[in-house]
């Protein structure tokens, strides 16, 4: 119906395991510890846009949308400096 | 105008920050650390529907989000367990 159209059009999550009530991703900081640590720059960013094809990470995907729709979201990028620091 | 106001709609953030470019929040795996050992549950859960009142933090608003539209949206949650059960 147009109506279930409409709402679906308002789906900030459009695409990604549509099948479940709700998609949660669970990490152990040790798990993020070790991304980081493969990382050159130590870093890793995870999606906030929900259009990454790299999901829960971010591919940059972000920027087509904020650039399409003149929003201006991003990733939550977590950083292992003090642990580099250190070494 | 009508056009801009259909890509206002569009926002996945229509309320946070809307003065900055892009909104990337950074962390470093010290303070996620520190964030979890302050919980219960030794878990701290960022938002990615842009709805939280303690964004980047998740409050639970994803679920209104949900219900609303029919969306299926949820926080990235990270927990220390490794930590947890070393102590
Ligand atoms: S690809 Fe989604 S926030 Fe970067
Ligand atoms: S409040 Fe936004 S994901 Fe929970």
């Amino acid at each position: 119906t147009e109506g279930s159209n409409q709402l679906k059009n308002e789906y900030i999550n459009k695409t990604l395991k549509k099948d479940v009530d709700k998609v949660v991703d669970k990490y152990d900081l040790q798990d993020i510890s070790g991304q980081c640590n493969a990382s050159q720059n130590k870093t890793v960013s995870y999606c906030r846009c929900w259009k990454s094809k790299k999901f829960p990470l971010c591919d940059g995907s972000h920027n087509a949308w904020n650039k399409e729709t003149g929003d201006n979201i991003g990733p939550l990028v977590i950083t292992n400096n003090s642990q580099s620091n250190k070494q």
